[in-house]
């Protein structure tokens, strides 16, 4: 049996927000083991035993199985515990808020991870601003896209698309505290950031969030 | 009516080459039309008003209406033409091969992507060995951890989860071409070259490659 459910994450990560959102949303309870990642705790024998990547968030399941990646994690969780979806509607309904979601996943984040920005400063001697600068290119890049998206296509509503919290949203809430961060202009965004806003009033949402983690500095 | 199918992409682009496979695999027909990422036709007003992104692919229909991100057209594909599935299996071994293919497709593809690429030569001052070192650090730290988990979990066959091509072993046959051009030594990864090759002698992978298609040059 894969439940109950251990989340091996970290407070401030940000794919580590994603699922703890999912979690959260689905009312499901967890352990939450908290790996320092500043203290390498993620390159450790037993950590790297469940999850040979080295990167945090890691389900973990009573039986010894382990799920890595929050997008497969999450669509894990939907498939398991249906209600409340987080992929609602058709088949097209599901692709456009997946590829809402990914836009985020694959365009945004991975660029800007912190083993990314580490490397930019040791091995491309990027100092400080460059590494701004760097995030920032990105950021803009992926939400002028995003609020174009929003703004002009079917199917976007109080949230991502529709009138709750889907898997895009999830998504964009964990991006926007990365964001804060980097002290990213989010009022160019003002539709997204409207949607940000109605996350951060949900306490599934709320309660994710990186201070109100037990591994929390 | 979202069909017939019309793919808007890239001959060399490996996001590209993972929607062809997913519709080769799935027997779809398809209308090809190139864009010419050199000639910067992704950012072309027509093209923009398809995908504000300015990525491809593209996967458009006859009533208007687009999909982005590669991960969700081959998901939507998988839901409206569920055979031969893409993700067969229960919902954990859906989950593995998530994870698998998020595992090339969110921490291997995107960081190496050309604009990436480009950035580092035009704002970081990074000449071509410096570029070429990029590529394969995070091309190296991917496959050590695919490698780790093919030969480690449960689940692993001919091909990456059990015996038939699934969503993970896409992602990585195309992520395979891309480490090509950037030669890339395989050596290191045996589970995963094997998998690889018995990809490349399948019809439907075959036909994806970049120099069999309409735009190759």
């Amino acid at each position: 049996m894969f439940q109950p459910y251990t989340l091996h994450n970290y407070f401030r990560s940000s794919t580590s927000i994603r699922v703890r959102i999912a979690l959260n949303l689905k009312q499901l309870d967890y352990d939450y083991v908290g790996v320092a990642l500043l203290e390498d705790q993620q390159h450790s024998p037993e950590f790297l035993a469940r999850n040979p990547q080295g990167l945090v968030p890691t389900l973990a399941g009573t039986d010894g199985a382990n799920l890595s990646q929050s997008l497969a994690i999450m669509e894990y969780l939907d498939e398991v515990h249906p209600e409340p979806p987080l992929l609602p509607g058709n088949a097209f309904e599901r692709a456009r808020i997946r590829s809402l979601a990914q836009l985020i996943a694959c365009e945004i984040h991975p660029v800007n991870n912190l083993r990314i920005l580490k490397y930019l400063k040791q091995n491309l001697a990027a100092d400080r601003d460059a590494v701004s600068e760097w995030f920032r290119h990105w950021v803009a890049l992926g939400f002028e896209a995003l609020e174009a998206r929003l703004t002009s296509e079917a199917g976007t509503g109080a949230f991502c698309h529709g009138d709750t919290p889907t898997l895009a949203d999830i998504c964009l809430y964990a991006q926007a505290l990365n964001n804060r961060r980097f002290e990213v202009d989010m009022a160019a965004y003002p539709f997204s950031n409207a949607i940000i806003g109605r996350c951060s009033d949900q306490p599934a949402f709320a309660a994710a969030e990186p201070a109100r983690q037990p591994d929390a500095v």
